[in-house]
């Protein structure tokens, strides 16, 4: 392609305007892949607008739209309810797409936009069923706190989902066994174990169930797969398979290329799908060219990452690690990025740069 | 200047290598100004190579050097020590780094490199004194578990600090009243208060009482400020005033610029200094050609920093905001940034654009 679509960026650097997002949105140090459970402050974060200050006193929660019995919660109410906790892998849809050529504008994710948590709260079903949804009933809205401008659109955060897969949701009000932090959505968020990221609404407010299917900004406009033509495509859903690294060795300050004593290393990684669970892992050390497996450990939760480890020889000179994931559903990780207009989905095999010394 | 020299890029975007540091170390998103004591996850990060991992079972501090009488402590030695807790505001040397022009390569920080938690753990000064430090000794240097490559030197994280300015210091393996997280330290750290952030050397493990200056690579080579000969200049020291605003109004996603209806409002924010009390805030809303005071809050602590509010009715247009603070020994926030050649001390005053509609 000669001409970057419009929203895209070829041949230069990453702008301030990236940089200032990149500042905000905090990337999934990736040493930290050691934790099963990622601590919170090292867990990715993507924030739309700005993280509200939430007062949890007079906090509710409404449920309405096509509903018999509309309610509104207050936080001891969702407290007060049964109680479930599971560990969640999230991704950000927006993940990779930094390394796309040209180079959507956005959010300047290189590979790091990821993180476990275990997150406590209610399951969405009972209360839903509780509200009792009208039988024509094909969607359910979650609508935020957060107030910003995108696309030109004034708005509060919020996404659909199809009310069939809105009934594995938890409303989440705790992280790691504490209450949420703020940016993670205090004092009350959507999980949505499977899906990219945008799905789990954080600063969680107001739950609509609705007829006909929603055409707002985020649904409508914004996570949806692009084609080079500028047509909106497909949506996002659910995470494609993805896998990562813990990079061996120590790293050089400025470029984070690594550097290892030669001998035997035991290279590490996650890795997770939205599609199903991960079957395989297959680890290269020549840049891609060969693979061979990589030995599984179980995964963290039936919906988080599973560890993965592969005893190499490090013989001195330049390598370059890959690790490639495969799911229940055959979806494998692809060597070259998957392109698309607003660079979501791109799940290509991530490569580590290794000086092996003498 | 025509040239940019070494080390520097001028008219060109963000490199990868840049974008990949931006990525681990987190900035604090500017609205979480709100808070007086950060909370962990949203403070600032600067870590030069990897977050260790440590057994806090197994984990030693050693003090030894030229005293009389060195000694090893556990994690529990230190806990049962005389325990002290004290609001710090860190800021990081390199902050405001990437606003320079020629812009050094490093860190690319923008203004938001900052955060005030809530230190606690034992005072290093009874602990000195009880190793008896030699008549002679100048300084103490403080060395960490992280371990890398920077300008060619393979090193585990070290700094010195004069042995007067180390008497004022604190080991701290508590923030907020919670354990160190991993990437604050974990499980021990030194905090300084007053100096810029390189200073408080995490997952700290070793104090060496030193006869001579400590001429190793980060306080030698690295933390100065290096003229445009290329000559290393002062030392990097104690943290030069500098205000920041809470950015009114409501973001664009991409732009972050703002969007503010038109009337009154009250602009927000923190203001801080290494060298003095915080004296005054001025605040301009014509991008720093008038300026106006600011009403000062009590500070948070004597070593952290001090809230601001300033009364304005938006009219509708676009207004850039600025802030400047003065500290008790006289020094004023620049409005042109002072440049030199790694980027460090830039503490220039921010500016925030806002777009008031109608």
């Amino acid at each position: 392609m000669d001409l970057a679509p419009a929203g895209t960026i070829a041949d230069q650097g990453i702008t301030q305007e990236e940089l200032r997002l990149a500042a905000r949105n905090h990337a999934l140090p990736l040493e930290t892949l050691r934790y099963d459970i990622t601590p919170p402050g090292l867990h990715y974060l993507l924030i739309h607008y700005d993280i509200p200050a939430v007062d949890p006193a007079s906090f509710q929660l409404e449920i309405g739209g096509a509903v018999e019995r509309p309610m509104t919660l207050t936080l001891d109410d969702l407290k007060q309810r049964d109680r479930t906790a599971e560990p969640v892998t999230f991704e950000c849809a927006g993940n990779g797409r930094a390394l796309l050529e040209p180079r959507p504008q956005s959010q300047p994710w290189l590979t790091e936009a990821v993180g476990t948590a275990e997150w406590g709260g209610t399951p969405l079903a009972p209360l839903l069923a509780e509200a009792g949804p009208s039988g024509s009933a094909v969607e359910v809205l979650f609508s935020a706190l957060d107030r910003g401008v995108e696309g030109d659109v004034p708005q509060a955060y919020e996404r659909a989902l199809p009310i069939a897969e809105a009934e594995h949701a938890l409303l989440a009000h705790e992280m790691n066994g504490a209450p949420l932090p703020p940016q993670h959505g205090f004092p009350l968020r959507l999980v949505v174990p499977g899906w990219y990221g945008m799905q789990n609404v954080k600063w969680l407010t107001r739950i609509t169930v609705l007829e006909e299917r929603f055409e707002g900004y985020q649904n409508a406009v914004s996570y949806r797969l692009y084609g080079e033509d500028g047509e909106p495509g497909e949506p996002v859903t659910r995470m494609m398979p993805r896998s990562l690294m813990i990079p061996p060795g120590v790293p050089e300050f400025l470029t984070r290329e690594r550097r290892l004593e030669p001998g035997p290393v035991t290279l590490r990684g996650r890795a997770w799908s939205g599609h199903g669970a991960i079957d395989r892992v297959d680890v290269s050390t020549d840049g891609g060219l060969t693979f061979d497996p990589a030995v599984l450990e179980p995964p963290v939760g039936p919906n988080a990452w599973r560890g993965w480890s592969f005893d190499w020889d490090a013989e001195p000179g330049e390598h370059e690690l890959c690790s490639r994931a495969t799911d229940g559903a055959g979806n494998t990780q692809p060597l070259e990025p998957p392109w698309n207009l607003k660079g979501f989905a791109n799940n290509a095999v991530a490569r580590v740069k290794v000086l092996v010394g003498t």
